[in-house]
């Protein structure tokens, strides 16, 4: 019998396409996994907003948000860490999925298109997280795993918002949606092929 | 005329040498660009905690003390920008001393030797910077940078307590204390290198 999942009432739009069903089933039926691997992905989102402070050390009103986008990864590691514990498991190093070294890829070397695709790249995967944690947050088997990705989901879409102000404040309208619009179809090209591991972006 | 500038009560004993009379008249002559400086060197102490947590992903009970270590750092640098926006001034990047890559080159390459050395040269850049914040929050010209340091320097000391405690649980005290003495003589040559610039570590 085929199950109907629960679908978020809000996603970010710019999305070029929605979640399989059969990553809901993969996720779901690992939940451990999911949690150990989005743990990792918060820790890796601290790390990228304090690697681009550092790229960009002079300018203006970056540090300012960056910082605190950090800050809030680290506090939702810190949370998922403790989850862990209570149900007496521990972090572990897990086989990423393409992801991440295949968005870096598509990032233009030449300034300052390497700033522009750098805070889209940022931007789109918060709001894929967005999407997904809106899934596990709705269909997780568990109550108190429920609530544990809805108190974390919010500040996916919120993060999506910053790195979105930060692309426009320094390029035109036009152009960073266009650029978002090409990077988003990419983003959805690597997730519809198959990986077969249970990854917040697999 | 020699002046006489005041000395902390308290410095982490494991520092083999204290900071001369030149630096602190250097860093009292340049105060912005010694804030500057330490905003970077917070943002810096938060990205090599968080390597170390990438490092040792599985490492028991690691994660749980570094992800706050970094976070407080990120609070700090915060703080210092806001600090210096009140004053018309803007973090730039500027030459680095020596200092960081001279330390990182003697960090061994073997593990476990590789993880004793990160902890312990992690240790000693707090215990040097939580001296030299001392010195200038006795020191400083305005009460408003004096106030700043001694609101910043405690948590300097009790970072270097963090690294030294890890080191201890893994590796014998023994190991740990005479591997920390040996870095630390190291640490003091360093700096007794002459570097002209106004920098925490320099």
């Amino acid at each position: 019998m085929q199950v109907e999942f629960k679908r978020p009432s809000f996603c970010i739009k710019y999305l070029s396409s929605l979640t399989s069903d059969e990553w809901i089933n993969l996720a779901l039926s690992n939940p451990i996994d999911m949690l150990i691997d989005h743990a990792n992905c918060e820790r890796k989102a601290a790390g990228v907003a304090i690697q681009l402070m550092f790229r960009y050390p002079s300018e203006p009103d970056l540090a300012e948000v960056l910082s605190p986008i950090a800050r809030e990864e680290l506090e939702h590691f810190e949370k998922i860490l403790y989850f862990l514990k209570n149900l007496g498991k521990s972090l572990k190093a897990l086989k990423p999925p393409p992801y991440g070294t295949e968005l870096s890829r598509i990032i233009r070397k030449d300034e300052p298109n390497r700033m522009l695709d750098s805070f889209l790249v940022a931007g789109l995967i918060e709001a894929r997280s967005h999407e997904r944690l809106s899934l596990l947050a709705l269909n997780s088997e568990l109550e108190s795993f429920r609530r544990l990705y809805e108190s974390l989901l919010e500040s996916e879409a919120r993060h999506f918002g910053i790195y979105w102000k930060l692309a426009q404040k320094k390029f035109s309208k036009a152009k960073t949606l266009d650029r978002l619009k090409e990077l988003s179809k990419i983003e959805s090209k690597i997730l519809s092929q198959t990986f077969s591991m249970p990854r917040v972006h697999s």
